[in-house]
C-alpha cells in the first residue's frame, strides 16, 4: 500500500476535494460493475482541470506510483478496476466534466473526459444535432472512457466507432507533459497520428483529459423494417441490396435467429413477431433521414425491400406503420440480452470477423461449438454490417451451477471460440477491449509482431509502466 | 557507399532482376519529380513478394544497411530520396502490383503497394465501383505511397483521406516480422491501431506491402454548380447549408477568390467565368448521387441554389447544363495552379487550419503576408470543407530572378505563415507529409510532448535507424 505520506501530498496538490480516502467512498470504484474484478487503492485522485492532472502525473512518476485512469468504471474487461495489492491510485476523470464548447454550425464539441455519454446527447439534441454513439451504459459512461476504449454500440454502421468521431484529443502523457492535440483538422500530416494512438489505448499510454468531437444533424424521420430471411447468407445479400439503394442512410442492420426471436417472445410480456410467415432469421434495418425530403425513409424502404422480394433475397417484411410499432421493433433487438440470460448461464463472446465471412461463421461455429461440447447450445445475433455479433455459449439445459459450469469449462470454450475467430482473420475483441480480461488470449493468440509492436509502443510511452499497470499488454510469458 | 560485397548479398536473395545497379536505371529514382531533392544510392532493391521483403529488411538490418522506401516517386516534400551521401539503398515497391482480390460485394480491394492508384480506379470502375481518392499523380503514385502518406486529393470532404479508406495493412517492421493486418475488421479493439500508426509514417517505422482498400458506389448522376459569394465567410456558410439540405451527397466544395479566377480566364483559352455577376469570391459545387432516383442531383442542387440566394448567402449561380458544361467549370478548378504559376514565381504552402477558421485566416493571412513583404500578392484557394487551402506568395510584379527571390526570402516567408498557421491551431502540412523538406519547421513549431512522442514511436519501431532516414522525425537540435 501506498503511504501517509505520499498520499499528503496529493492532497496538498489537489486539496483535499481532490483526494478520496474514505473507504465507503472507495468502494464503488475498486470493482468493476459486473463485480468480476476486485481491486485496492488507499486513494482516489481526482484533479478537476487538465493542468490538475499533469501536476498528478509529474507527483506520481516522482514517487513511482501506478495510476489506474478511471471514468464512469462501465468497463466490460476489468480495465478500469486497480490491482488487488493496492500498488496503485485511481485516477478519477469525472470531476472534468464540462462540455467546453458546442458549436452546431462546425458539428462540433469539445468535452473534457468526465462529460457523460448521455449529457452530451442531450446538449448535442438541444442545440438541434447528434452525437451518433450510443449504448447501453450511457449514463455513467464518460467521454474519456469511450475514447480510450474505442467504444462502438448500436449505430457503428453508419457512423462508426468512436475513433471515426473523435476530431481532436487533449491528454497528459506519461511524463506529465499535456498532447494538446483539440484543434479538429480534417488534413493533418504531420507524422505519426498520435491522436489515433491514444484512441482505444485503455489509459495505458497517458490519460485522455478532453476531446473534440464530431456531431452529425437530427433525425427528422425514420423507418424500420423487420425482414424474414432464410439465412445469415441471405441477410448479407440482403444488406449489399440495402445499401446500394438506400445508400448511407442505413442505420441499423441487425441479424437475430428466430430460435433468438423465440425467446424474447416467449419471455418479454407484450412482444410479437413483427411478420407473419415463419423464417429461419429474421433482420432488423432502419432507414434515417436528416431532413423531410420527398421519397421520405418510409417509402424508400418500400421501395427497396419490395424490390428484394421480387428479387427472392427476403422471404417476408413488415415496415413499422408508426413510431410505437417502430419502438416496439427495436424492443425486441434490445431485449435479446436479458431473454437468452433467462435461458440459463451462458458464456458471451465480444467478436468480429470480416464481414463477408460472418454469415459462415455464424453458422458453423455455433455448430462446432455445439459438437465439442455436447448439451451446450450456441448462437449469435446483431451487427452484421460490423462483422460483430454476440456469440453465446449457452450450458447444457438444466444446469443449475452456473459459477460451477463457467469455471469448469470456461477455459476450454473460451479456446475454441477465440480459435475460430482467429481462423477466419477475425478479432477476439471487437467493442470492449482487453484490459485485464483478454489479456491472457492476446497474448497466446496475436501474431508476435503484433505483440512486439504492442510492448514497444508501451515502452516507448511509459518506461516505467506507470500507467494502467496490467491491462492491455499481454504480461511476460503471455505472449 | 555500400560495398559491392553486401550488394551481392542482395543480389543472391533477390536474384538480377530484384537489383538495380546501372547509374542510368537508377537516375530517375535518385531525385524527387520535381528536382529539389539530389541523392545517391549504390542499388535499388526491388522484391516481388512479401516474404521478400521481409527478407530484405532482415538482410539489411544483418548488415546495418538503411533503406529508403518508394513507390511512384511522387512526394512533394523529398520523402523517397535517398540521403545525398550513398549510405542507404533504395526499396522499391514497384514489382509488387497485384490487385490479390477485388470484390464489389464487399466493396473492397486489396492491393500491393505497388499497384499504380488510376490502375485501381480503372479495376474498380470495371466491377462498377470507385475508389473515392484521386490526385494529380494518379498515373504514377503507388498505393504503398499514398498509404504511407496519408493521401488526400480533390474528394476528401465525402469520402475521407486515406486513413479513412485503409481498412487493414500488411507490412514489413523493421526488425523483419510481417505484421498482417489485411483482414478488414468494423470493429477491432485489441489494443493499439498499429494500422493507423503504419498509415501517414512516410516508411520511417517500416514499410507497407500491401493495404485492403474501401470502395464506394459509382457516381451514377451528378450535377456541378458554380456560386456567386461576397466572402470566404459566405462562403462557409454555403457549405453549412449545402450540408444541411444536400447530406453526404457534396463532393466537392472549392472556393476561388475572383482576382485567382481572372488568372485563369486571362491565361487559359477557352474559359469563361460561369456566372455574368462580377462577385468578390467564387464556389464550386459537385453534388453526386450513385442511383438515379428522383429527384436527381441537378433537381435537389437548384433547390438548395435557390433557397441559398433566397436567404442571402450567395449572389449568383449557374448549374451546368450538362456535361461538357460540368467539366468546363471542373477545368477553371484544375487551371488555378498553372495560372497561378504563370503570373511569376511564388511559394506555395500545403497548410490547413479548422474549418470554422478558415474564412478569417484566408483573408487576414494574406493581408498580413503582404503588409510584411512589400510588393508580395498573397492569395489562397482550394477546399474549404477540409479545411485545406493552398496558400500561395507571389513575388513582387517584375521579379525575374524566381531562385534568387526564393533564396532571399523563402525562409522568412516560410516562417511567416507557418506561424501564422500555428497560431490558429493549424497544420503546417496538410497533406503532403513532412518528408525532408518541413522537418526543421515541424522541429521549430511542433509542441515538445509532439516531437518527444514522434521520437519515442520511431525509436521502439526502429530502434537502428534504418527506415528512411532523414525524413519526418526532427533531428537533434531541430526540435
Amino acid at each position: 500500500m501506498i503511504g501517509q505520506e505520499s498520499i499528503d501530498r496529493f492532497v496538498a496538490l489537489l486539496g483535499p476535494k481532490g483526494v478520496t480516502t474514505d473507504a465507503d467512498d472507495l468502494t464503488p470504484w475498486l470493482s468493476d460493475w459486473r463485480g468480476r474484478y476486485h481491486g485496492a487503492a488507499a486513494a482516489m485522485l481526482s484533479p478537476a482541470s487538465t493542468q490538475q492532472v499533469a501536476a498528478t502525473v509529474k507527483l506520481a512518476a516522482e514517487l513511482g506510483v501506478p495510476l489506474v485512469p478511471q471514468g464512469g468504471n462501465t468497463s466490460m474487461v476489468g480495465g478500469a478496476t486497480p490491482p488487488a495489492d493496492g500498488s496503485a491510485l485511481i485516477l478519477s476523470l469525472r470531476r472534468m466534466n464540462e462540455i467546453r464548447s458546442l458549436s452546431p454550425e462546425d458539428n462540433l464539441a469539445v468535452c473534457e473526459a468526465g462529460v457523460i455519454l448521455s449529457v452530451l446527447h442531450d446538449a448535442a439534441e438541444a442545440a438541434g444535432r447528434r452525437f451518433p454513439l450510443s449504448l447501453g451504459a450511457k449514463g455513467s459512461a464518460t467521454i474519456g472512457g469511450l475514447v480510450s476504449t474505442n467504444a462502438g454500440g448500436t449505430q457503428v454502421l453508419r457512423h462508426g466507432t468512436m475513433r471515426a468521431l473523435v476530431e481532436g484529443v487533449e491528454a497528459v502523457l506519461p511524463d506529465g507533459s499535456i498532447f494538446d492535440g483539440l484543434d479538429a483538422l480534417k488534413k493533418d500530416n504531420r507524422g505519426y497520428d498520435i491522436k489515433q494512438l491514444l484512441i482505444g489505448a485503455e489509459g495505458t499510454l497517458g490519460v485522455v483529459t478532453a476531446a473534440a468531437l464530431r456531431l452529425v444533424p437530427a433525425i427528422a424521420a425514420r423507418a424500420v423494417g423487420w425482414v424474414g430471411v432464410d439465412s445469415p447468407a441471405q441477410a448479407l445479400r440482403l444488406l449489399r441490396h440495402a445499401e446500394e439503394t438506400l445508400g448511407d442512410s442505413v442505420e441499423g442492420f441487425e441479424v437475430i435467429a428466430d430460435e433468438t426471436l423465440g425467446f424474447v417472445l416467449g419471455h418479454i410480456p407484450g412482444t410479437r413477431s413483427p411478420i407473419e410467415t415463419r423464417t429461419p432469421w429474421h433482420v432488423l434495418i432502419e432507414v434515417d433521414q436528416a431532413d423531410l425530403a420527398e421519397p421520405g425513409p418510409v417509402e424508400r424502404l418500400e421501395g427497396a425491400l419490395a424490390d428484394a422480394l421480387e428479387r427472392g433475397i427476403a422471404i417476408d417484411a413488415a415496415i413499422a406503420a408508426n413510431e410505437a410499432q417502430a419502438e416496439a421493433f427495436w424492443r425486441i433487438r434490445e431485449s435479446l440480452s436479458e431473454s437468452e440470460r433467462a435461458q440459463g448461464p451462458a458464456l458471451q463472446y465480444d467478436i468480429s470477423v470480416p464481414v463477408a465471412k460472418m454469415p459462415a461463421f455464424m453458422v458453423e461455429a455455433a455448430a462446432a461449438a455445439e459438437a465439442r461440447f455436447p448439451g451446450t447450445t450456441a448462437s449469435s445475433f446483431g451487427h452484421l454490417g460490423d462483422g460483430n455479433v454476440h456469440f453465446h455459449v449457452r450450458a447444457p439445459r438444466g444446469t443449475s451451477d452456473g459459477p460451477g459450469w463457467i469455471t469448469a469449462q470456461g477455459q476450454a470454450i473460451n479456446a475454441f471460440v477465440h480459435d475460430a475467430v482467429v481462423a477466419v482473420g477475425g478479432s477476439i475483441s471487437a467493442e470492449h477491449g482487453i484490459g485485464q480480461m483478454k489479456r491472457a488470449e492476446l497474448g497466446r493468440l496475436a501474431s508476435p509482431a503484433r505483440i512486439a509492436a504492442l510492448r514497444a509502443i508501451k515502452s516507448a510511452f511509459d518506461p516505467q509502466g506507470l500507467f494502467n499497470p496490467g491491462k492491455l499488454i499481454p504480461l511476460p510469458g503471455e505472449g
